[in-house]
């Protein structure tokens, strides 16, 4: 998605071999007109499926689903929780996910009054690495007898493994812009 | 609000006599029409103010904050993260923020580069009660230098002192639904 990948090239730091900093505009500040964007390519890339609900993990996650929500003509967004949450109850699907950013184990946690059984659910994230989240986002569908329709992601770490590996197992994985290296500070974007 | 009154009319829970519990469409899953008609009911509040920023705090303020941003023509949203982040770095303001629905004290963090002196910001949050999540995001505009136009929030404790109290120093506060007490389970919103 050219403004998203315009945005990487103009405000995007890459630190070391894998960090690549774009919290000016996805993931700290949050440019909006950009977001509300990226929630319409999502819709492009997904409108031939019929989608019920959109499931992503809070924090970064929460403003790209909620504008691709509002491009599939307002449907809901469920964010999972991290860690314990005294609001959220007993009555949960869990999974544990291993942040790389953070290298600490999270369980998340989604409550499941709002994933029905054979509910067609799209999992949005602002990040692809190891695909650590959206397993554990997968694993919850499972678990609520749910169909995956896909996942669609902002940016994907092409030089880390999970997209692949999610592809060959078959699922639809949409990135809107994927960073194949970085290197001496640079990022360097996989051309379409 | 009407609509949002007539939210929680219909799913909102009352717990003891201080939990109202809203997680069906505020803040786990996310009812994103009425998000998004939120955002425009703080808009129409504030619209005679210059706005520049919208600043929350992680993560069940972000889906209001974009939403209010979006009725503003696209500004930026700041979202504050809580504890610890490699990503955000030590180039921060921090405050500290008590957060009674946990029972936990939290340092929230918001980078320096993304609040400019005299920028004018609106803060957003899904509840106020005791004020110390807004409290907090004061603490960071002051340190930053910026202006504050006034807070929104989408439901407010009544019965609870922040809201009064941040009013009687001259804040202006907007809550879009005012719950005046909990009673029997029953969630007793105040009448315009």
């Amino acid at each position: 998605m050219q403004a998203l990948k315009e945005a990487i090239r103009r405000e995007g730091v890459g630190i070391g071999s894998d960090i690549v900093k774009v919290d000016s505009f996805l993931n700290h500040r949050i440019d909006v007109a950009l977001s509300t964007q990226m929630g319409q390519a999502f819709h492009e890339a997904f409108a031939d499926e019929r989608v019920d609900c959109i499931l992503t993990v809070e924090a970064s996650g929460i403003a790209a689903a909620i504008t691709t929500a509002q491009a599939f003509g307002n449907i809901p967004v469920v964010f999972a929780k991290k860690g314990d949450h005294r609001n959220v109850g007993s009555d949960v699907y869990t999974a544990e996910v291993f942040s790389f950013t953070h290298q600490t184990m999270n369980v998340i946690r989604v409550s499941r009054r709002y994933l029905q059984k054979s509910m067609r659910v799209l999992i949005i994230d602002d990040f692809l690495a190891n695909g650590e989240a959206i397993r554990g986002l997968m694993d919850i569908l499972r678990q609520a007898g749910c169909e995956l329709v896909g996942a669609g992601v902002c940016v994907e770490k092409g030089f880390q493994p999970g997209g692949q590996q999610l592809r060959e197992e078959g699922v639809k994985v949409v990135s809107l812009a994927i960073v194949d290296a970085i290197q001496d500070g640079n990022i360097i974007l996989r051309d379409d």
